[in-house]
């Protein structure tokens, strides 16, 4: 299989070619109208003229070597063709064929012999049910739907999961000044993936930004080693992916279970790798094109250049929306400004140079010109924007449009040049920034600063994501024990823990009510009572747990009753009460598509109310630990509160790390492991209950 | 004053007309461009030609009546045209001239004596440093920046506290189709106010929805009433409100304060009113122009006919950020659809008819009409958009679109339409609209889906709103009790509730040990010791309180240790301990401009930490109450926790409203009263602790 050979074919034939058929017409059309330098072949089995053309009856009849095959005949018909394109050493299809494995179980077989037999010859094939892709960097338009002129030529590679919504994005990128690299529409991916042509775009030169429109990520772990090269090349990965409101949870014993929602879980990892998640195809677009012109933006201390008071504070607004500061501008640059703004105007950060600009022209640029100088300033946002419509003389408009570009070109820092309101470029607009290097506009305050903030956070992202040591495979299993099925009661689980050098509260079994007040003479008053038995989950639940005794007959008369309350005990666990101290749940469950997934919130109603709990596919370090727990809503209560004493979070973050990296040690067989609580008291960590599920 | 007149002046005189001005030429050229039919008058000092025509060399000259004068001279100049044109009858202002109010100590000066001459001979004045109106209904623009073409003229009237946005949202408006009826720049607001340009066009039949651009609410009562108008009037207001990002907390000795931003604030109120707040320009027109075009949108239950999978699911994960539902088809409909949509198509909601539409055209449609009849939808939203580019012959697109205007409009439930992107509506596209009838396309899924939820929500709140009476203005201070200032110690605070009928704990105030022991034996065991002392608001961080004391000897050290601890104690205040229960923190708090509000919200770390509380302006009655405890984050808590009983919530509404009108009853000297906490154990309801801050 060779992606880079089936988006760079030196000849293409369409088999299936027919008047009849949009399809063909629009694919032959895009070769003509977007300069496909090779040739095109036509083939139907009728020969005779299609599309003004001498048509072949097969591939067979083409005389001259066929890099690429664009597929339309009946479904039934494509394997025969493949049959004949392999035996002619045509290595590359694009199958537009539906009637495959969208559509019912017939078509998944058919499905499965086509790929089968590209497997078995090494064809590359992308579909079916696809309608092709657009190479814009090199003119190759093997494509079944119009593309609308002019196609733009540009750095941001996008790979989509839908047909349908190709003709949007293109239009909406065309509107916004994006040129593409190369644009795939995926189809059914029985043999090029989205991970393949990920894996071709890091490598194209022709590409800065890869944007994709994600229904499913199918490969897991193929995708996170794709991310992490693109994160190493410097290509960001803009993302809309879609089916947030799907929540699939997963079925567990264990109270994380139900708060890890698939999609919960595929936000985690792709923060975690970097990714850049939007949530609407103008973010995806508006975004990819900032960060294709931009390159890693430093941030977060923004510098804003307006004409408009009441933008500015649409921008103030936003700012805090994303993150992104907006620091006081230096005395310096406050003097220089001051020189510069009238005196009915504020010099402030936001600057808002006054509707003066409609007088003097040259105000917006020597203002931009003291702010990018700011010492406290990491970028800066210019709220401007191409002109419209075309003046009668666009000599004045172009100077001033130059003029401006080459102080954005020249300045210290980043210069993000973002519009009042998205609304087209226009064809002129398009002109002025070609004619004059005027930089991209990223459209509208609302997308822009949106971009803004995904470009600042990725650059982070990628210095942390990157600075850390790709994480390699861990020999699952090695500690898996025997006996490992159904739900193992807390003896079994803290013992596990406790042989693996976790910290866990003491505890005996006791089998007796002579044993049980021994145990609590060692230990000391106040102890705690648990049922312990194979397979019992939530104790508490059914009358099986016992606080607070106090004294001998306290531990007497706790001990009946938990007997009595719980049927087939192996005996009833004694530990040391515990008091105060900050309650943690740690939970990792068996995500079925991304693997042992971390969950870590605040204990008792946090998690049970507010289900605020940090996610994190694994493995984590601590580092990453530390950085989940500061997510929690409820982080602050970590500093300690109503005077009681701060966790230590270095230790707690040691803890965690620990229980992930030991849960993945317990091997594939694992469905769930949870400790809750973990008590925190200052720098004390203890697990008090744990429980483990085995698949 | 008389803004009726203002907006429809029959002759106009611009004042400080002159060639070298770009507001005068603007504001001729677009009277002359947008068809205003009256006579327009120039006066400059100098006379001769100015803009090609005879100037008058003051307004005293024009021989003809002037029905309003546009400013334009210098700063000091105005307040002479305004005497000029008082003697000569003019009623009527735009004051473009800057150099008021915004520029400092001076300008304000010269702001105040405008604005007392203006009352003074009843004159009507927008500005100044305003660039005046478009009344685009009527076709009257006296306005000073140029309005791009079209200007589309619709049932949309806006509002804007910023003249440089004014462009901004016109063009975008344009380019979503939207008509305006009149936009106003309104400038400093001397003499007319926002408010007073809402209730113009809460009667004018032109305008359906009201836009706001807003940076400040200056008068909130007025403001009140003409949102209450406006709700009666049936007429959405739509307002982008910022500073968001600067929030001021009110300085209070209560937690309450620091709980309540002035954003918060304002935010409960507009919520309160009726009024749809947005967080772009973007939103601010799409969701007008959609309320424009559909009046109130019956919800939730959204049916949704799209041609792509892809934009369906990104419709499902909007849908449920938006709080709309999208149940499943009936079975009828489901028969039907199968009957319609292709074999490899899935019929479900959201639709996706499948890429088969480019082949038969009318496959949309018809799913369309099968769609609208389920009796289970609401409304339909339909994934469509007019076209960009006119073909060679538009007959068949007109068409086309006819047929499909023509299905929309029989239908049993509004259909919405909305666009895949939000790209401009094109010349050709607004043609087609305006030929077919084809509606009001809400631009893009991202934004679309936005307007829809804010319309639905719109028609329900007003609804609520409506159904209760408007609240009437409360006779405050009515008990204002003597000696109200400073901070009032539990024991008064307590005192003044119980007078009130609320329910407060039982304390006596002891002064001496042995009436301590004394009150905790009529009390009963165990009890709380607090310190009474005047000006005392957190006792407990001076270590003023004692809990559970469980015998006499406990009640006596406690007692000595409480007035060692505090000096200038009035007594001890002894109380039985209340157990178990849920805690809620209920304050009312003056916001310096919108008056009491208040704070309900979960007590202890749920504040302290989270802040999860909800506000609402008084007055609010039980059922507003039970809506605010809805908001909660920690509302589940309130149903019990951990075997706790469930709050009886009518009980604890009924409470926290009697409280609240306990507060508006206490009079303009009252800056916050807080019950923290109020114990809810199932429908006991009592406030354990009180303070009272006085102004």
């Amino acid at each position: 299989m060779s992606v880079r050979e089936l988006f760079n074919p030196r000849s293409i034939a369409l088999v299936g070619a027919t008047d009849k058929s949009g399809w063909s017409i629009s694919t032959l059309g895009n070769l003509r109208a977007h300069g496909f330098p090779g040739p095109v072949h036509l083939v139907n089995p009728r020969g005779g003229v299609v599309h003004g053309m001498p048509a072949h009856k097969s591939l067979t009849d083409i005389a001259e070597p066929v890099d690429l095959a664009y597929v339309m005949v009946p479904t039934t018909a494509v394997l025969g063709v493949l049959r004949e394109g392999a035996k002619l050493g045509i290595g590359c299809y694009v199958i537009l064929t539906a009637g495959f494995g969208e559509s019912g179980e017939e078509g998944a077989r058919l499905e499965a012999e086509i790929a089968g037999f590209a497997v078995e010859h090494g064809l590359t094939i992308l579909g079916p049910n696809g309608n092709g892709y657009i190479n814009a960097a090199a003119g190759v338009t093997p494509y079944g739907l119009p593309i609308p002129p002019p196609l733009l030529r540009g750095e941001v590679g996008v790979v989509l999961q839908s047909g349908a919504l190709a003709s949007s994005v293109l239009s909406f990128a065309q509107a916004r000044n994006v040129g593409i690299s190369l644009l795939t529409s995926m189809g059914n991916e029985a043999v090029v993936s989205v991970t393949d042509v990920i894996d071709y775009l890091v490598d194209d030169p022709a590409t800065k930004v890869i944007a994709l429109f994600l229904e499913t990520i199918r490969n897991p772990a193929e995708f996170s080693r794709v991310a992490r090269r693109a994160l190493e090349a410097g290509k960001p990965i803009v993302a809309l992916k879609i089916g947030r409101s799907t929540l699939a949870s997963h079925t567990a014993q264990a109270h994380t279970g139900a708060l890890v929602g698939d999609d919960d879980v595929i936000d985690a990892a792709l923060r975690r790798l970097g990714v850049i998640r939007v949530r609407s195809l103008e973010d995806l677009i508006i975004t990819s094109g900032l960060l294709a012109s931009s390159g890693p933006l430093p941030g977060p201390r923004v510098g804003v250049v307006t004409p408009s008071g009441g933008a500015s504070e649409i921008i103030a607004d936003r700012a805090e929306d994303e993150g992104l500061e907006l620091p006081a501008f230096a005395p310096e640059t406050v003097e220089r400004l001051k020189e510069i703004v009238p005196a009915f105007g504020t010099v402030q950060n936001p600057l808002d140079v006054t509707g003066y600009v409609l007088i003097d022209r040259t105000l917006l640029g020597r203002a931009l010109d003291v702010v990018t100088a700011d010492p406290n300033i990491d970028l800066v946002m210019l709220l401007s924007e191409p002109p419209k419509l075309a003046p009668p003389d666009p000599a004045p408009v172009l100077a001033q449009y130059t003029a401006s570009a080459e102080r954005i070109a020249a300045s210290r820092v980043p210069v993000v040049v973002v519009s009042n309101v998205l609304t087209d470029v226009t064809a002129f607009g398009r002109q002025v920034q070609q004619e004059t290097g005027f930089p991209y506009v990223a459209g509208g305050i609302e997308h822009g600063m949106h971009a803004i903030g995904a470009a600042v956070r990725w650059s982070r992202t990628r210095a942390r994501v990157l600075s850390r040591p790709e994480p390699s495979p861990r020999a699952e299993g090695a500690l898996r024990p025997p006996g490992a099925h159904g739900v193992w009661a807390e003896h079994r689980a803290a013992a596990l823990l406790v042989s693996s050098g976790l910290p866990v509260v003491p505890s005996d079994l006791a089998r007796s009510e002579e044993e049980a007040v021994a145990a609590a003479g060692r230990f000391g008053y106040p102890v705690v009572l648990k049922a312990a038995a194979e397979g019992l989950g939530h104790k508490s639940d059914v009358g099986g747990v016992r606080l607070g005794l106090s004294a001998e007959e306290e531990v007497r008369r706790a001990y009946r009753e938990v007997v009595a309350a719980v049927p087939s005990l192996d005996g009833v666990l004694v530990q040391p009460q515990r008091g105060g101290g900050i309650e943690l749940l740690v939970g990792v469950v068996r995500d079925p598509a991304w693997g042992l997934t971390l969950a870590v919130g605040l204990g008792g109603v946090w998690v049970e109310v507010l289900r605020d709990t940090a996610l994190r596919v694994l493995p984590v370090d601590a580092g990453e630990v530390r950085t989940a727990l500061a997510e929690l809503r409820g982080a602050a209560l970590l500093d300690g509160v109503r005077g009681g004493p701060a966790a230590d979070l270095d230790a707690v973050a040691d803890v965690v790390a620990r229980v992930a990296s030991f849960a993945e040690s317990l091997g594939d067989g694992l469905e769930s492991l949870e400790i809750n609580p973990l008590l925190v008291t200052g720098s004390r960590v203890e697990a008090l209950d744990a429980l483990i599920t085995w698949r």
